[in-house]
């Protein structure tokens, strides 16, 4: 049997042309004599659609759409994820779907029956979980169709299973001997390789059986799904994987047991940069814009955010503005326009100290007598922010902000300023993944100046300000942020570990009392295994200290 | 028997304090002769602690906290709602639980059945269900220990049950004669007289038992728990309830039929002002804040706004901020000036003109030929945001926002403008309902003055703009808003109400492309059954059309 993994980049709720790529991928395959051809996790609607779930005329339109596919099933059989509506008289009103189509008919339906409920997944909150699923058979195979989450159970490879029951060794007690897996399944640093492969060839191997595995490809607000579908010998052995980071359609034939498509290879830091540009280019696309604006600070985190912006969007596309106020270092803007020169980018340049100047004397009455400080600071970040925002709102850009991880996390960002923006493209990305990155962007020429990279990072907002005069250098400063974020120590744990617990507590506290910052940002593309944003949902009033 | 309702507002994390509250309402339960006394749902904890759930030191804290509440059990029996482990090698962590307690022991553990995962509810993020649950005995009594969602599944008063099984009739049919139900059940509109109060009431008709109903009280970011904790009899009586809207202590005898606390009656109006006054006061309070500051155009959400932060915090903690530009008419600085005095707070004015000519300047080159367009409109707004911020970053005063709902909906509002601040105060309260509130607001003495609730709204941007000029009247807009957001029809639907065609497929179109900004956006109180954030969760980069 030739199986055709089309991995797709469908835009949610856009059903007329979701279909049209469907039907297009469905043609494809027959012509590479696909006997089936499989498609993501709700192909039809795109992944994830959130609450439009709870909204009938959504799943209205996503069933019509799913009759219009039919029509062009023959000649191939075809799988393909919607949302189905629930027959029971109780329950969730839909259920994550696999249409089974032949002929033009549907010959059967798959309901998802692990629903993930945890991270930024809230699939409980939709759907209803299969009642009973069963294999199906199709040219000499019995089929098991499975949907993302049903095969991340496995009692044997995890430490602690998170559902009672598993839906793969129930298929394949119940005859299967292929696993078929449609997903939706995002990208974090390291999760194809250390995961799903390890994963997948655990399950094949265990049950002596291929899995054939079709993830969404494409970015979708914070998520940006990475494709590397995956076929699975039933001896535990790679022998085809589509395409990283844009769509695909591969065909394998499950007799073969050759390497049929062999797997890209990208380091970590690669898998980001590609990530980073796939939610950028999907984002702006999908959000209908096409040129975007940063500020550009002489800093690092601007310098790899333009050019990031850069790759993935042309530099036609891309437009910096630099705002120097009388504490900007001369260099700052020696840098900034090296940087759009290096990048072939249009600049412009708006001195500040002006508009500071004019806050000032409406507040100096108020303010009399007490010291500079962090609203004189936040000031200037505020009117770079109303000036990028003005640029925004007159020509139709997409501001990007450029605020890394590291700084998102301990509130090192003003509100309103430097956090302006519709896409906050790099803010799960800590601050030593920052320099990864620069790195990596400056491999064949210097895109990145040598002096944005070199110089100790700084806002520039008071005289000789460091963020190391009010930071731990962020290597501990990421260390911790790890151990606290995204692993959920607490301060004796991290201590434990080797960090000097006056500095753990002062992080601890400041990445709580920041929350409230964090809860007005703009999205940002994740890559780490934990995100800021709908992945980690803290309170804002609270009193618990982390310990 | 005697039970206590023990109707207490916890802060989220802050253990010693919470234990500290539950012992002192144990001292008072036994005081008054209870036999038992019952506390809300995650008493220990707060509810809702969010992600910290799956945070092991706040499980282990919230462990430690109940062991010394037990401590102070003799002599009266208690109910404290907790986080338990869960014992299983399988599912999620842990367990929403109610600790039976009795002579500093506990000596049973129930854990919820039913689990909300919708609307502004997670449970299934963090919590595994029951396994199995059973009645206890005490002092002659079966007693069918409940927590919330439990008793909101009854098959004959929903229309369509939600969950398979329902844990109140599973405990009548093992004998409970009593049904205990500890809750943290947010307020909405009309909820507990038109559902809470009716469901309890059909349910104790039923099974003829009295049902014994607990509910948190207080203010968790978007969050107000009413309280009205309540005891309907076996005849489906209301024979007590407690307090809306604050804490409160009841001892009811079960054993007497008559009416033991009567409930307070309040009109829908006054249950919105309330529950806007608490979670301001709490929001305040558990961020640790004491006053607030609130830009005042003249209009009437920020003489509302100002006018419930009064009443909340006291007119000595609210300070005004008047920032005219040369698009404000006279008679909006005289209203707001006027409504600082009504309420005796300080009020400060800055003139935006001079900045907003720095602006221009600093941008002529730049927009030269270009219209006068929102790019400019916009920078006003931000202009005020940026000296509100400076304030609050200056005294550390927290900024209340005044969008209402409806603007919020349709994006008439700026992002870092008038967006800014840390609780949109009224931003789940729709236009129309803005006017009921300013009425009520005005029963006893003119606080709001005539003429800010007689002219037409205006954002004052530009010359002679009128809100009516781009947007329909807001009943009608309302009307739409609510159909769409509040109980997701589709165009064909609303328009089948009535409205015109046009008008709907413009409004909707807005508020589909306006989720970034509400992204954005300040927590607000939810108010109606549908509130922004997190009880509506939408994608941005998405295309459709509603329809």
């Amino acid at each position: 049997m030739k199986v055709a993994l089309a991995q797709i980049n469908p835009v949610v709720g856009d059903f007329e042309n979701n279909v049209r790529k469907i039907c297009s991928f469905i043609e494809q395959a027959k012509k590479k004599k696909g006997d089936l051809v499989i498609f993501p996790e709700l192909a039809v609607t795109g992944y994830p659609p959130k609450d439009f779930l709870d909204v009938p005329a959504f799943v209205e339109r996503n069933l019509e759409a799913l009759n219009e596919i039919k029509q062009h099933v023959s000649g191939i059989a075809a799988i393909v994820g919607f949302v189905d509506k629930n027959k029971h008289s109780y329950g969730k009103l839909v259920h994550n779907a696999a249409a089974f189509i032949q002929d033009k008919e549907t010959v059967s339906v798959h309901h998802k029956s692990l629903l993930p409920t945890y991270d930024v997944f809230d699939e409980s909150r939709y759907f209803e979980p299969a009642c009973s699923i069963a294999p199906i058979q199709f040219n000499n195979y019995t089929l098991g169709i499975s949907i993302c989450e049903d095969i991340w159970n496995d009692e044997e490879f995890w430490a602690r299973p998170l559902y009672e029951t598993d839906p793969i060794e129930n298929f394949i007690s119940n005859g299967a001997n292929v696993i078929i897996n449609i997903s939706a399944s995002p990208f974090t640093v390291g999760k194809h390789d250390a995961i799903r492969l390890r994963m997948l060839t655990h399950d094949a191997k265990k049950y002596k059986v291929p899995f054939v595995y079709v993830n969404q490809v494409g970015g979708n607000d914070e998520l940006v799904f990475d494709g590397s579908s995956t076929v699975i010998n039933a001896q535990g052995k790679l022998i085809a994987q589509a395409a990283a980071f844009e769509e695909d359609l591969i065909i394998v034939d499950l007799e073969n047991s050759a390497i049929q498509v062999s797997p890209q290879l990208f380091t970590p830091i690669e898998t980001v940069q590609k990530t980073l540009l796939l939610g950028l280019r999907d984002y702006v696309a999908k959000c209908g814009f096409k040129k975007v604006v940063i500020g550009l600070s002489g800093g690092i985190d601007s310098a790899v955010t333009a050019a990031l912006a850069v790759e993935a969007l042309g530099g036609e596309n891309v437009i910096g503005v630099i705002m120097p106020s009388q504490f900007s270092s001369p260099g700052s803007v020696d840098d900034a326009v090296q940087l759009s020169k290096n990048l072939g980018i249009d600049y412009k340049i708006f001195f500040i100290n002006d508009l500071f100047d004019g806050y000032q004397t409406i507040l100096r009455e108020e303010f009399k007598g007490l010291p500079f400080d962090i609203a004189e600071e936040n000031l200037q970040a505020r009117i770079r922010g109303n000036i990028i925002m003005a640029l925004s709102n007159k020509y139709g850009y997409l501001v990007l902000s450029t605020g890394n991880k590291s700084e998102m996390a301990i509130g090192y960002c003003t509100l309103y300023g430097d956090m302006s923006g519709g896409l906050a493209l790099i803010s799960d990305v800590p601050k030593t993944m920052v320099y990864e990155l620069a790195k990596y962007l400056n491999r064949k020429k210097r895109i990145i100046p040598q002096e944005t990279i070199d110089k100790p990072p700084s806002a520039e907002l008071k005289p000789n300000q460091l963020d190391q005069d009010s930071l731990p250098p962020y290597d501990i400063l990421d260390g911790i942020l790890k151990a606290y974020v995204e692993e959920s120590k607490c301060i004796e744990e991290i201590v434990r570990m080797g960090f000097d617990e006056t500095i753990v507590r002062d992080i601890i506290q400041k990445v709580n009392r920041n929350e409230y910052k964090r809860r007005q940002a703009a999205p940002g593309i994740k890559v780490t295994s934990k995100a800021f944003g709908s992945g980690r949902r803290m309170p804002i009033a609270h009193k618990f200290s982390g310990e």
